[in-house]
């Protein structure tokens, strides 16, 4: 049987990926006076008397909606909220699996930023969380930035934010191995959707001074036209040497190829006229801009890709569950740029630099340390940058998980 | 330690009443590539080719959102969506334990009939069924009605349609114990709210003819004023003899008091006053209209509330988990008058005639057979009434909850 058929059969099977499960007994009328009425007016009561007692009292301290208007599911594209809702349940149980977080998919009609903006503010009272995902670009962008400014539960979009964590995370381990510093790199991003724009404000976050990104056009630069007002916010901050052309053109002596594309789109040509030591991310799925084998061929030192078959997966798994699971823990107002850097300093520090390789630089998607100590990164972050509702230890954030992960949830 | 103290314990060690959990193991990578992608594309892109597949590879066929904006909830009032959440929790988990049906709470930040609306129409690609739950009056019939207009899965409130439902099934078996016939009796009913107006209607759809309602000014009539529309639509179908005065002035000569009001106002003297072998249905929470040992004191010879310390409970959780079930299982697009009527028939049904006596006209609410026999009679009546979209054997829908309950789900 092929994957297709196994996957659909999968879904067939289960009907569904999550359950929602009591955890209170309902055996007799007691237990019911105590979980409904009449007992349940005293939560109610005292979460009226103050509302942060909301998070004492019900599920919303562990709860996440994993929103989609099925705009840009995937690489299938604008295929509306009834279809998307397979990846989003799919989503939903990985919050699970990895975090222990209970994430309920809300896949909504609702086509305009504004439309979108509104259900989801809406919805806030029930959630300690908002992860947007596969809304399609530039909608993404300002339906993010309204939500971080208009909620007060931490709104992440992993397409975009999740992605670019652990790009970062991949950069910095490939870095040590290859001996360049942040500060002194050329970093070439190809793709100018919401994972692109992500990781080149991250990786400026992080003290990249020097990255040009590339569209279907070429490289974007400041007076190209043809660009949407994200391109041009992007193109005020990047390519400061002005360079145009194609991709293969600005590719020329630099240290870091980045793809958020399309697949075969890179040269071995291209890649071999990269400096020393190239290190290239190849993450099209499924089939990447170059494959592994091509790019080591053409002199890249490093190569990671979005797939779990080559090394160096570069798997949002290693960031979301984590990331959330920190914010949760301290009730972050919002999940800033502080945050998601300790996710990618966090999943880079699990490669030890006596394991780190060529063939090894970023960890595997189900090693168990990961999520534990991404949250506790995230929580001390949080902490530290003055967007945690409430202090907890790190250690505690990472040990809880560990010891919720060790049972099997 | 008293029953709030208790409760309040309860929901603070739970926190929460909920949980959402994964039906499929991911423990590799290559249940990740079934579950998440790539496979999860190829259920997608099938539902993109035919929504109605989404009720086959998601979560959508067994699921309903418990929607409330928190402003009539309990007794308590307009306490707020967040402040609601303990009770759309209890209700979740009141689905699941009856039912075996996933349902979420989903509490909106929403005042306005619009926004509710709009909310509620957004999600709707997620689920099966909208339980709508303490939404104050009058807004709650604009809203429930546009949403049965508007949408095409089932919506249900159940403040209104499931205390009709037991309380038309707890008065046939009342009829048939005092020997009276539906068309030939008066009932008078106590508190035009939510659930007043929706019992109003369902008896009048059951084949009464005689009913007076009454709100704090007393007997609601045509012409009398001070009332809103939701009023004037029922004084135009009630009170068919103009009676105006005072809830004791309407009672006197009636066969049924109906009060879903407040606390003690229901005078021993009044009830003396009514028709031979009066029933009296007080069903105010938690104190109710009369005590029951004052009532039968005063003449009345069935007496039903809304408590579970005494005989007779009208206990929601005897309709809304089976009439849901019923609805899921034939994918009906909505909740019409004859589902409702069918599950009161089936409730009723369940006190067999050797069984009929004053203290015991409906089973109890932990009765396991309620929930599969309603299912089975409110699928019948869909695709009998033609608003089913798939045809399911009566027998079956019954089977299989029966199964699922007495595996402990």
């Amino acid at each position: 049987m092929s994957l297709r058929e196994e996957a659909l059969e999968l879904h067939h099977k289960y009907r569904g990926k999550i359950t929602v499960q009591g955890k209170v007994a309902v055996n007799n009328g007691y237990d019911l006076s105590l979980a409904y009425t009449p007992g349940v007016a005293v939560p109610c009561q005292e979460i009226h008397a103050d509302v942060d007692k909301v998070y004492d009292y019900t599920s919303k301290w562990n709860m996440v909606a994993v929103v989609s208007n099925g705009t840009a599911v995937l690489g299938l594209g604008d295929i509306g909220p009834e279809a998307a809702l397979p990846v989003m349940e799919g989503k939903a149980l990985l919050f699970k699996v990895f975090a222990g977080i209970d994430a309920f998919p809300v896949c909504i009609r609702a086509r305009s930023v504004e439309e979108v903006v509104q259900v989801v503010k809406s919805i806030e009272p029930t959630f300690g969380g908002i992860n947007l995902e596969d809304i399609s670009a530039p909608d993404c962008f300002a339906i993010e930035g309204r939500l971080k400014e208009e909620m007060s539960i931490p709104v992440f979009h992993d397409d975009q934010h999740g992605t670019a964590i652990v790009t970062l995370a991949a950069l910095l381990n490939a870095l040590k191995l290859v001996g360049k510093k942040m500060g002194e790199i050329r970093v070439v991003i190809n793709g100018a959707g919401s994972a692109g724009i992500a990781i080149c404000k991250l990786l400026l976050s992080s003290g990249v001074q020097d990255i040009v990104m590339c569209d279907r056009q070429g490289a974007i630069c400041e007076g190209r036209g043809g660009m949407d007002p994200e391109k041009e916010k992007i193109a005020a901050v990047t390519n400061k040497d002005r360079l145009r052309g194609t991709l293969a053109d600005v590719l020329k002596g630099s240290d870091v190829f980045i793809g958020v594309s399309a697949a075969n789109v890179l040269s071995p040509e291209a890649v071999r006229k990269m400096a020393p030591d190239a290190i290239v991310m190849a993450m099209a799925n499924p089939v990447p801009e170059i494959m592994p084998d091509a790019a080591r061929e053409a002199g890249a030192r490093i190569v990671c890709t979005g797939r779990s078959d080559f090394p160096n997966q570069v798997n949002n798994c290693l960031a979301f569950p984590g990331v959330f699971r920190g914010a949760l823990d301290v009730r972050a107002r919002q999940i800033n740029e502080e945050m998601k850097i300790a996710a990618a300093y966090a999943i880079a520090g699990l490669v030890g630099d006596e394991e780190l390789r060529e063939d090894y630089i970023i960890p595997n998607a189900f090693d168990r340390r990961v999520a534990p100590q991404v949250a506790a990164g995230v929580a001390r972050a949080a902490m530290e940058s003055g967007v945690a509702r409430i202090s907890v230890d790190p250690a505690a954030v990472a040990g809880n998980l560990e010891e919720l992960l060790s049972q099997g949830l």
